[in-house]
């Protein structure tokens, strides 16, 4: 195989550094260019000393450079600029790997709606495909744009989608509360994120409106064929890096076994090298996952409610964010689709 | 006033080294017992130096010699273990204050459901009172014995109790998911409660039939004045202390403003010492409340799903139980009831 | 007793913030004005929600304000600055109790070397006295400038300076090694600060000429009755609050037994409410003081080097600056000097 | 390459978790064996379920069984144990490579004296090596027992042998403060290992004798061709992994500058893949090395101690115990000495 000439984007920050680690360590993977405003012109080892030994600059974005020396480039950017950068990218030839929201949502409408400002380009998002590896694989394929999930989203559609499917769940009435590592929060100079004010405390935000409700709502849609309106609750919590998920559904059915949820689980996620379902009566942790691109399932049944209970383990900024959009590179470029990722 | 004389059955896990810190700086308090199976002879200091000066020693619990020297007996024990306590106090003059399960409960049948062994003396429970400060200060007065509720349960029905009084919310539907620290599951060598196995990990556990449930089920029929069921998923996250509690409950009307909710909780808890009210907007953080006996609530409405949603925040030890035990002693003893608590 | 009116310029850092906490339960404090350009006009308890029932506002510093209504001042500015407000205040007859560095050094020169500027009033510093109470008590009871000590410095001069009176310790060789909570490094929205770039990480920093070596030195110096040259060693550890210290001295004498070492600590601290020593073979942990205005010293002897160890740790908040405040605040009052500070 | 069959006896605590982890993606290696006296007949991913996938079940230790399935068998045992593994399996022709203490002191009274019982069999002392790899690299080619050194020992020698060997410090008066994550404990239902016990909380432990002084002196006094006898301060702080040591030695000259000492650690270490001598004026940080098998060095000079100060940072589950191991394997087995550690 041909190694393949890669650029980051947006390489300072949490995302941007996960997908640089990744893609150092990767056998088919040339990093090219890894851009930064902030810190043009540095090693990446002045930044982030654990890659001391790498031989790599950051360089100030410029697009006739990036296509001049990459023909895959992952943008780790904030949304609204994301899309600036891969209209270009794209007309000069590169795939565009994008972990911003940009390219996730269908309707520019909803766009607007959750993230506050129109849509910058609502005529390039049918060409962007909704990167969720295990669910989209062969649109993934052959995409221009491949637009990677939100974090919390994948901790939520992975089992969630396999079970609407499945018809295991009913449509209404989904309650889902997530825990987030710090890291999600961006490596910004923010007092509320200081060690001394996120450690030893745990809170809720955004529990109306969040703006990763858009793109859960409108895949579960897709997965349940008739409208899905749920809530979702995020909380920040004192780890580094991890999310955990607790989703509560209604089940279509009345004495749902857990082994039946298994079996749907099981079915959907069996072969996926990244997916584990565990065993009834055991429940996902996020220390189980970190630093890895796996997402950790487990489940439960409660019969005086009759609902069914996910509990769902990923590290943010991997499986939810650059690791997936590591995988996804391996499906565009026909590697296997855990080359680099193990 | 004349100092009451108390003692502290079950001093050594954090809820009985709370009481004992609580009561050591409270001004109508003789502390003339502290127990301990494990570590009588030693002086407190030598188990927790926090409390170094202290003249106090662990002792063998020894029901006549606790009911010779302390007219209000706290109990810091395991269920089952507190009643076989309590009732030779409760004969000889004593009044219990239980920081354990035994007699939270109305049901006979539901202790045995939820805790696996039948209660160990059933025709107690009509005697004793569920200490919760707030919505019980009446009963707590004259009781013989008040059992304090448990830790999430109290982050809990201070708010939903207040909301399901008014008719804000519907009994049915409702889901409740909690986040609380390490100290929540006691000081016991146990390898899962390591700190490595604890920190950067986030966690469900008992995702259903958490033994909690049944109090708060208990206490939330009798505010709706109808059979609640609820789900609620507990999760141990790393902190030292503290409750996060985010409940979701159908609203019983539609176009619920904040206002409303706020109005209700204002109504609930304007003149009460230990219920802060946040602003609308204002979301309960565990960081403003821990080594407080405060309960913080904010609140919310998503008008997508008609549900409100309220998020409340207390230090699991203090609060949550320890804090709130000595509440019930200054209600008992006809103190001011903040006294040794600010 | 009268209450005495008090002012906190600066109050919106760690150390304002845990003066103002201190302050609002002192029983003989009227805290009547915190002051904060950035806040100004807000409640506390809406920067710090810890204090929302706090009926107070933050206000813009200025001299004639605090001066009309207050007759003690709590500095808690950055050095440079909080001279600039002292002078104005101790001419206006307030008395001032600065928690900066600005009035710590007896020599403007070696405040120049340290803190890279001139001192703002060389003139002013044979007016300041060095607030550490358990040491200086007598000049602080009168002075009109307190120069609270720095946080590494109290928990190395309480033990060290005991030590150096009685000539258990030889003056040269010294070296010290701390660490630190991450509020010590201020509350200031700086990324190196955040939550992810602390946790889990284990770093040193100014390992030559930290700007409290100055006074360390000083101090050291007067109590050796010679030049003292010292190695002083931080480093920053995830934890919010707590510095522990390790002290190595060489012993001035052959075969120093545990018990010397405890005679002469004791016999300068037995009646320090605030200062614990240990018994032979226990060592100081931070959880033991923090939220408290104590400093636990634990101490050994190493006969293979001739050294005397000494492990200090104190709330680098409290007693290393706040706590030890206010204690300051009670002897320039003449309160019992525990007042409001357990 | 042929894959060479190897067996890890004492897989359940964290050491011996990590030499299965590396060994688990080790290209080179086939884990025929992990032993757990408590988890045998347990799946891996029943105990860990980070490696749930992995088709591996912890077997009872017989060393019949590991002889006929392993060339090479690691020992992650407790000391004393581990020599009654390492001496049958050696004389059935296994390699044995023990990260426990058991054959790292060449003079069994030493042993004696430091871990407090005889020495289970002193005549194999001359046949086991010291398995610093940078160091000793030749003769751990050829041994039957590669004694890994511990994780203090780790993070001291690699900097400090260097300057010994180059003359730039002085034997005499070295003291080493370091810090420790708490998987360094070890795996064991200890309750001062408490989450809440550790969280929080910062503190020395064994200032005197602690037992890797041992192994240090007796590396440096090879290094230095003469007695040394040093000070060193083991931390225990709330991290999981990761120690970050501070070295101050007495430098063999006056006016020391940084760049010197620059020169003898890149002259020692420059071809070194897992030694990273940092620039000057840097320092190291256990973040920049967790999870891989490289050692971080800074340093600095103080001229008015004239003291070398040396800052250096490891894993201590990884480069201070399994990965070293696995290192030393990879020299046995003559592959490339980062094969599976990068």
């Amino acid at each position: 195989m041909k190694k393949v000439n890669v650029a980051v984007v947006g390489a300072s920050g949490y995302m941007g550094e996960e997908v640089v680690r990744l893609l150092l360590r990767h056998p088919q993977v040339n990093l090219t260019r890894i851009t930064s405003r902030t810190y043009a012109g540095q090693r990446i080892g002045q930044v982030f000393p654990r890659y001391y030994e790498a031989d790599l600059c950051f360089s100030n974005p410029d697009v006739e450079d990036i296509a001049a020396n990459a023909s895959i480039a992952f943008l780790a950017l904030p949304h609204g600029t994301a899309a600036e950068y891969a209209l270009p990218l794209v007309e000069k030839g590169v795939k565009v790997i994008d972990v911003s929201a940009d390219f996730r949502l269908d309707d520019p409408d909803v766009y607007e709606e959750y993230y506050g400002l129109p849509h910058p380009c609502p005529e390039w998002l049918p060409k962007a495909v909704y990167g969720l590896a295990e669910r989209n694989r062969d649109a993934i394929r052959g995409a221009d744009i491949i637009a990677c999930p939100g974090c919390y989203p994948t901790s939520i559609l992975l089992p969630l989608t396999a079970l609407m499917h499945a018809g295991l769940v009913r449509p209404d009435g989904i309650v889902v509360s997530s825990m987030s590592g710090v890291t999600g929060a961006g490596r910004k100079a923010d007092v509320a994120l200081l060690f001394a004010e996120c450690n030893e405390s745990l809170r809720p935000y955004k529990v109306t409106m969040h703006r990763h409700i858009s793109e859960i709502e409108q895949e579960l849609t897709k997965a349940a064929s008739e409208k899905v309106v749920l809530n979702f609750i995020p909380h920040l919590v004192p780890v580094n890096r991890g999310i955990h998920t607790t989703i509560l559904a209604n089940a279509a059915v009345e004495d749902v076994t857990p082994e039946k949820i298994q079996n749907v689980l099981d079915r959907a996620y069996k072969d996926e090298p990244f997916v584990r379902i565990l065993a009834p009566g055991e429940l996902a942790d996020t220390k189980h996952v970190t630093m890895t691109n796996r997402c950790e399932i487990g489940y439960a049944y409660d019969k005086r409610t009759n609902k069914i209970i996910i509990s769902s383990a990923i590290d943010n900024v991997t499986k939810g964010g650059s690791g997936q959009a590591v995988q996804c590179l391996n499906i565009t470029c026909g590697f296997p689709e855990n080359l680099g990722l193990e």
